[in-house]
């Protein structure tokens, strides 16, 4: 069987196979490569009537990704999904504490996700930083908890997780209350792949 | 806002939510523990009309766990969703090679994909492991050649690859002429927290 082994054809072929699904949208060259880069990760087309990019998203990270803001992943496969190379050009780094020995115990100490646990201990290093949730709607509505009582402040949440618990509630309350920038994907839908595609495509826009 | 944040209750209360989903297909206790897996990790129940099991995967998978085989990612963010801790339990360990830099150098010297490159590399060290592939066709394409010209003789493939540039291809080939016993999803969908959530799936069902 013949097929295509080159890594550059393969994405240029991927992309110009996923660009007729988004001409009925209306957005912009940027949310566009966005779409795709997600549509893409997942080869789920249905991710476009479901990604929702706040009015300022786009001009929020490329600001910040080239002052070299770093990124809080709440789950590792979101982290190992980040170009991090590219990143580290930028001046910036990804940071995950689910695997923190102090996390995981007060997670259990307190009857909470260690990805919630996480994000407290991330604390007011958040400030300034992009949230790339892929997992775990709990850290999603942490974070959420946080910026409302004014202790952290995130340029930006790409708040993705996953799954048929907690998942679509916190997405809806992210598009309804944050008053940071956010990109997401309504209903139950995600995952690393997600989050991780979105933070590229949001470095990758920047080079052209 | 009330969530649940008990780690243990949100996934009780997940799988609930997705059995019914799983009715209509007549699946064996085991499989059911793998589609609610990938459900589950993907947020989407599609996925319940795309896999395809094997008749000998679960059994073949169960003993080669038991016996302490290895498995082979073709990409770190694979890795990352395994429990290896639990792998470790059972004396098994995950090996990835898509950051070396001979088989980055010997991909980029043949116009090939990486992870193509380092299923090539691991060689007989794949003889009786899992080989689990959540992002590249290329690499399942190349896993398929290296089984049909007996270099290499795996014990179980879970390959799901996604996109859309080979990725429904390579997996209908797999289906077609696999001699090794594999779980997939067909179509363009797939990807690395749906090839996890397979060898999860395979490791927790051992538990019971």
């Amino acid at each position: 069987m013949q097929f295509i082994t080159d890594p550059g054809q393969i994405e240029a072929r991927s992309m110009e196979i996923i660009a007729p699904y988004l001409t009925k949208f209306d957005l912009s060259p940027q949310a566009v490569k966005v779409f795709s880069r997600i549509i893409h990760a997942s080869g789920d087309p249905d991710y476009a009537n479901l990604i929702r990019i706040h009015p300022d998203a786009i001009s929020v990270a490329s600001k910040a990704l080239k002052s070299g803001c770093n990124i809080f992943c709440d789950v590792e496969m979101v982290r190992t999904g980040i170009n991090r190379r590219r990143l580290a050009e930028f001046g910036g780094q990804t940071n995950c504490l689910i695997a923190d020995p102090e996390v995981a115990e007060e997670a259990k100490r307190l009857g909470i996700t260690r990805s919630m646990a996480a994000m407290r201990h991330f604390g007011t290093a958040l400030n300034g930083g992009i949230i790339a949730i892929g997992n775990a709607p709990t850290a999603l509505f942490e974070v959420l908890r946080l910026i409302r009582e004014n202790v952290v402040s995130p340029c930006l949440i790409i708040g993705v997780p996953v799954g048929f618990v907690g998942a679509a509630e916190s997405k809806e309350l992210l598009v309804a209350e944050s008053p940071v920038p956010y990109i997401t994907v309504v209903g139950n839908k995600g995952g690393s792949p997600i989050a991780a595609a979105s933070v590229n495509a949001l470095m990758y826009m920047l080079d052209k």
